[in-house]
Order: C-alpha cells, then sequence, then structure tokens
C-alpha cells in the first residue's frame, strides 16, 4: 500500500535539498495515514475549498504549477480542468470544422449494475464506483450512441480535462497512421529521423521498440526517489521556471538526448514516459510538424470536435507529448468510437483499419509480464495503447489518476472516464474500474 | 520621433540593475537607427526566422515571455499570434454555441483606395498600407457582409491574435451592460466594491471616472522610463516569475492596491492601463464572474463566434482585462458588428441600446486635451472605448501595435485591424490607418 500511496507525488521543481526535504516529509505524511483517510469524492469537490475561487485568491488558496502542489490531491481535483491556467499550451484545434453532435439513448439501469471489485467480498454498483474513484466525468458510448454521460466535482460539458498518459495513446495513433502511410519506418531507429538522439539511450533502439515501450533506458519514474530521473524530466519541461540562460536541460527533447542506455532494448516492456516523448519527436522531424499540429489535421478536424483541446508546452514550445493534453469528455469519446471503428468515421476511412488492427493484435505478453502491474495479467502495450489481451478484445489509453479510454470491440462500447483519484498510479483504482467496465459491457452485449 | 520610438520597449520582467542596462541598451538601439530602418512586412515574416519553428528551436530562436523579447520587434511578428503558448491563459469560448458564418460581398476596389496619410505629399493605396502598417489580418464588414479580408504574417483564419488593450473595451462594454442592467452603479466609488482599494489610489474614484480614465494616479505608463509603474505592475501579473513566496506584489491585483493617488480625480483624462485593471476587479466583484466568464457568458455565446479566444492571467488565474484577450480575426468583426447594432444580432436584443449610445455620445473632449494625443485632436475616450468624434460618429477599440476594431454607424462599417507594427504606441501607425479607414468610409458611403 505505502508504495503504491507514494506514487501520488507529482512532478513538482524545486532543487536540491528543499526538494528531499518535500519528499521526506511528503513520505511521512503518507504513511500516517491509511488510504481510506483520503476526502472522499464528494468533501474533495473543489467548490468546497475556493482555490483560485475569489478574486484574487489568498496565498493559501492559490494553486500554481511553480511546484508539485497544483497535482496534489485534493488540489488536483481543481487543476486537472485547469491546466492551461497554470501553463503555457498550444491549441489542438477543429479548425472551423462543424461540431458534430452524438445520437443519445440514455440508459438509466447501468447505474445499477453491480460488479465484484476485485479481491473484495461485497459487490458494488455501477454509480457507487464512480465516486469511489472520484470520477470527473463519465461517458459510454454503445454501438456510437450515448448511453451513459455524467459529470462530477470541477467538470463539465463545456470544459477540458487533463487526460496525462491518454495523451501517448493519441500520439501511438498518429505513429500508426504514418507507418501505414510510408512517411515512418517502424524499423528504423530513433537517431535516423533524430540525429541528435544519437548519443542517447534512444540512438540504436527502433520507432517500433519505441511505441511498444521496450527500450532499456536509465530512467526511473518512481515517483517516491528522489533521484529518479523523472524530477529531472519535468523540470526540463516546465516551462515556468525554464528559459533562455537557466540551467540545463531545457526542455523536454534536450533531456531526452541525455537518457543513458541500460542494457540492450527490445526484451521487455518497461513504462518510461520519455519513450512517448521520444515518439513525439520522431514523428515531429518525419513530418516536419508538432504533435498539436497532425492532432489538429488529423483528428481534430475529421470527426466532429465541439471543443478546442490543449497541450502543454516546454519553453520551446514543444508539446509534452507523454502527458500534455487536456480535452472535453464527448470529444475524447469521438476518437474511441474512431478506433473502435478502425479509423471509419460516418463511412470515411480517415487512415486504414490495419493501423487499429495492428493496435489490437497486441505485443509480446511475456515482454509485459517483466514489467510490474501485478493487476493487469496477461496484458500487453503496442503502440501506446495497453491491450487487455481478453476475450473482448478490449485495449484501453490510460493516463494517471484514472483517466481513460476504454475500448471493447465485442460489445461496440466505448467508456471514457475523467477523474483526478488521489493516488496517481492506476493500480490504485483499477480495482474498481476494469471489472466495473466489464461488467457494462456484458451488459450491452445482453441487450437487444 | 524618439518618443515614439521609445514606445517600443515593452513589458518584460527583469529587476534593478539588469533592467536599468537593458533599457539603456535598448535606448541606445534606437536612438541609433530611423524608424525607416526596421525591417518591412515582409522582411520580418516570421517564417524568415525559424523562430520556434524547429523541433527544439535553438536558444537564439527561442522566444519566452520570461523577459520583454517576446514583445520585441521582429520576434513580436511571432509571438501575437503566439500567447498562449509563452504563458498561462483561460478560455474565453463559445461554450458549444454553434458558429454563424458572414455573407461575403468581397469588393475588389477596396485595394486600389487612395488616402493621403497625415503630413505626407504623396497619396497611398490600401493595399500599400497594409505592408507600411505590419498588417498580420484586415477585415472590412459593410452592412453586415465581408466586404474585405486578408491575411498576412503569421495570421490566418483559424488562429487568435493578441489584441492588447482592445481588451478594455470589451471590459468597457461589459460595465456599460452591467451599469444598463442596474447592477453596477457608476456613481459609486471602487472601494464600494473592492474594500481591499481603500488605501488606493482608487478609494474615492468613481466606477465612471475609472472607465472614462480620469482618475489621477501615480502610475507612468511610459515605457522609456525605468522607474516607470508599468514594470512593476507587469512584473506583478506575470505568471512565469511569481508564485507562491514570491515578491509582493504578486497579481494585478495586489499591484493596484499600491497605486497612489496624485490629484483629485474627474479632471483630465490620462490613459493608464491600471484602471481597466480596476474595472475588471469591479465587475469582477459586482457578479462574482471572472471577465473571461463574463466574455463567453454575455458575448461570445452569443453572436456565432466561431472559435475559441483567450485571455492572458497571472498567478493568481485573474486575467489581464488591460489587454490580454487574444481572438480571431472573425470573431473580433462580429462584436464590432453587434456594436455597430448597438446591441442587436439578428433580431434579438442582447443588451440595451444605451449601452453603445453611451459610448458614442463620448465624454469630455476638454478632459482629453489635457492628455498628450497630438494625432487625435477633438477626440475623447468613453467606457474604454476611443471616441474620434467625427461627423460620422465613429469610435474604435485600439491596442498597441496597430490593433484595432473601428466602427463607423454612418458608413454601416466595420474594420478590424490585427497587426505586429514594430512601435507600441498607435500614434506611430495612426498617420496611414486613420485616413485610409476615413477613405474606405467615404467610398462605402457612396456605394449603392
Amino acid at each position: 500500500m505505502k508504495n503504491i500511496l507514494l506514487h501520488n507525488k507529482t512532478p513538482r521543481s524545486l532543487s536540491g535539498i528543499f526538494l528531499l526535504l518535500m519528499l521526506l516529509a511528503n513520505t511521512v505524511e503518507l504513511m500516517a495515514q491509511d488510504k481510506k483517510d483520503f476526502l472522499s469524492a464528494k468533501e474533495s469537490e473543489p467548490s468546497n475549498f475556493g482555490w483560485m475561487a475569489d478574486f484574487p485568491p489568498s496565498n493559501d488558496k492559490t494553486i500554481s504549477a511553480k511546484d508539485g502542489s497544483y497535482l496534489h490531491f485534493p488540489e488536483l481535483r481543481w487543476s486537472v480542468v485547469n491546466m492551461r491556467k497554470l501553463m503555457p499550451t498550444t491549441e489542438v484545434t477543429p479548425k472551423l470544422a462543424p461540431p458534430q453532435a452524438f445520437d443519445y439513448a440514455l440508459d438509466k439501469n447501468i447505474d445499477s449494475l453491480t460488479f465484484l471489485p476485485w479481491e473484495a467480498k461485497e459487490k458494488m454498483t455501477w454509480k457507487e464506483s464512480l465516486a469511489k474513484n472520484y470520477t470527473d466525468g463519465m461517458l459510454i458510448l454503445h454501438d456510437g450512441k450515448i448511453v451513459y454521460e455524467n459529470y462530477f466535482s470541477a467538470m463539465d460539458e463545456t470544459k477540458v480535462h487533463a487526460v496525462f498518459s491518454v495523451t501517448k495513446s493519441f500520439v501511438g495513433t498518429l505513429a500508426g497512421i504514418l507507418i501505414a502511410e510510408g512517411k515512418l519506418d517502424e524499423t528504423k531507429t530513433a537517431s535516423f529521423y533524430v540525429p541528435e538522439l544519437k548519443n542517447s539511450a534512444f540512438e540504436d533502439a527502433t520507432v517500433r521498440q519505441i511505441l511498444d515501450m521496450t527500450t532499456s533506458v536509465e530512467y526511473s519514474e518512481d515517483y517516491a526517489d528522489p533521484d529518479a530521473e523523472v524530477w529531472e524530466f519535468s523540470d526540463a519541461g516546465n516551462a515556468l521556471i525554464k528559459a533562455k540562460g537557466d540551467k540545463e536541460p531545457v526542455g523536454y527533447y534536450a533531456f531526452l538526448e541525455t537518457v543513458k542506455k541500460k542494457g540492450p532494448h527490445g526484451k521487455a516492456f518497461k513504462y518510461k514516459t520519455v519513450n512517448a516523448q521520444a515518439a513525439g519527436w520522431i514523428i515531429t522531424r518525419a513530418t516536419g510538424k508538432s504533435i498539436a499540429e497532425l492532432l489538429s489535421e488529423r483528428i481534430w478536424s475529421k470527426i466532429g470536435m465541439e471543443q478546442e483541446a490543449n497541450l502543454m508546452v516546454d519553453a520551446k514550445g514543444i508539446p509534452f507529448s507523454g502527458g500534455g493534453l487536456s480535452a472535453g469528455l464527448r470529444d475524447l469519446a469521438r476518437f474511441g468510437e474512431l478506433m473502435r471503428n478502425k479509423g471509419n468515421w460516418k463511412g470515411e476511412q480517415l487512415f486504414p483499419k490495419e493501423v487499429v488492427e495492428t493496435i489490437m493484435n497486441g505485443a509480446s505478453k511475456e515482454d509485459f509480464a517483466k514489467s510490474e502491474h501485478p493487476g493487469l495479467k496477461g496484458w500487453s502495450y503496442k503502440n501506446l495503447w495497453w491491450i487487455t489481451e481478453n476475450e473482448d478484445g478490449a485495449y484501453a489509453a490510460r493516463g494517471i489518476y484514472g483517466q481513460t479510454i476504454y475500448i471493447d470491440p465485442a460489445a461496440k462500447m466505448v467508456i471514457v472516464r475523467l477523474a483526478s483519484y488521489p493516488v496517481a498510479a492506476n493500480a490504485a483504482n483499477d480495482a474498481t474500474s476494469l471489472p466495473a467496465y466489464q461488467a457494462v459491457a456484458d451488459y450491452l452485449m445482453k441487450k437487444k
């Protein structure tokens, strides 16, 4: 439990002794409380606290991205829908394309569906799971129609919500499209596309290994370790504290150049955000366009998106392709539905079917099993997507604090959940999420 | 000429001796070159320089809002369409309302219309004036139809462009609406609405005096003076260098509390941005809503806006109501057309006519004449709008570097110009702008 709780430590930018003190204080604080001590979903709603609500907020009600406090629970619950107020961003836009409305076939039975959470003795209802998981937004599509849609806490239908590592799956899909179109060669190395990566761990890593995260790099994403490289990566990307003349490395890409190799690539899956950032760089060099531009051109302007989305950028204007996207709930569902239909949007094939089929076919379960994901037995990881390898052929985009786009092809189901769970790692909420999704899938499959 | 050129010094955040050195260096640099030495509009297009264009840009191609360089010409030409990439912003949004297209009646004769620039001997064509004024976007509405629309440099129809002090006129219009609705009393003082302003210059300033900028405050907006209070105001509002624990004042509002009174209010017009920021605070307290929310609710969601706009925010999340708006060219024209129609949008009266009539009626020309605006003889200033007091009853929103929404009721004309002129103060481009607008107005009035 302790280890999971410590994942609640989130990127912030301080240095040296102050950083160490912060971490120690936080560790003690987290050790002192059991997970059950977190405020409930209702108790932790931002409207109860008045953060950034007064004009102006007092210092103790001010949330800033200058340190990691903006991602600490419960402040996190405000930050997830306000990322652009905290740091520079770039737009991901429908580019004047008109929005297309969903059809609705709301199903009131879903709230009372029950499921058995992992390692639990008592069943839980779908509705109960929403508060349990600190859900901010929940949408279920069945065969393209909205059967369930609900907003909580600081989220509503006009807002965008941070999706963290769900961003990676957008990037992995873009990579898949470029591979299918012959614009990107998955057998080539990172340094073929990005010469600056020549002296880094990525030099001889292939595009395929990067997309499937089977690279072997000296990079720890353990937030409980003050020496973990994730802090340096986070510092490098924080535009609020980096600019011309500041200490190196400045920017996400400059950090990637410093990553060292640990062992041979291609032997095991190991989830490291730097791979997604490297994938973003490779795609950008292969196309001459930023990830934000590509998302606008290839996805946002093609499927009737109704809201502008945004991507956090570093001091060099480079989007955080490992986790910087904020988007609307229904728009994320549109993307999920595009995937479920293998690139076909209302009759138009936006990209080859094989892009989605490659993802659905998954990767080596053995490689995946070498990583520490005890809850995700038998899963694999492909093109920056998580593959359940279950009977339904379900696969998912997943982001810390409970974000997901979960696609169940057999059930013709797409679930989008946005959340602000107190603990970063999804291992903390999977027990009350994944079996709930399966319960809905089973229900929808039986439905006529 | 020197004085005008020095207005090119723009807000940036450095302190003490470094600031002084920068200013001296810049002064010498500006004194050494004549205005004609600036790169032309074509020469200064961002695509010629590669700023922020590579992935990542090198240090000398990196533009940052940590210092004032992002607003120095020619870097300015990139920054005006990329504000949100440089600093935190908040959205101003149509809130899912569908966009409404303009009707077009393009008129090819406009490009060849001629006018005599002030103090010039030779006439200039409209088309020539566009490059002369470093125009990024130009749109002319005649009786609600687009007769002219053009994009240049880094701007296009999918982008938003910084409008600087045009923002003030949006805020002044919101104030007018609230006054007309009885939600704001123009005879009350600032401290009636905002008790925190009790020990500041604004304590006994009325809402009316603030909206018409007839307050008398110890606040210099002279960018050539390193001791000018504008630097402190700018520092206070820069979210990139301010956060919890940083030196006071933190945030635009905290700065307003420190502004000292100079003499009795209500005696003379004096253009000072702090008034617009104070107006934003008063409006916010009177309604419980931020300027961004109010713009979304009262304007953006009501008149078929097609793009999300944004407002820069400080470290407290407070929008810069004195100049932080970025918006699309056509959307700015929609607002201009709403004003021209006195609040009526396609048959629906969104706010009382008197809101616009109060503005059009102007204010004291004598009060205005006490300020230094030699080019704007006989003008007045009302509700954060500039009133020409000419025969056509024209009035305008104006922002540094050449931004304007110019409304000529007699000619049923709305002009929106977005620009990135090398010199901040509009006195530098009025000679080739205002007579050009009048030439178009005269032409349109003669047209059947």
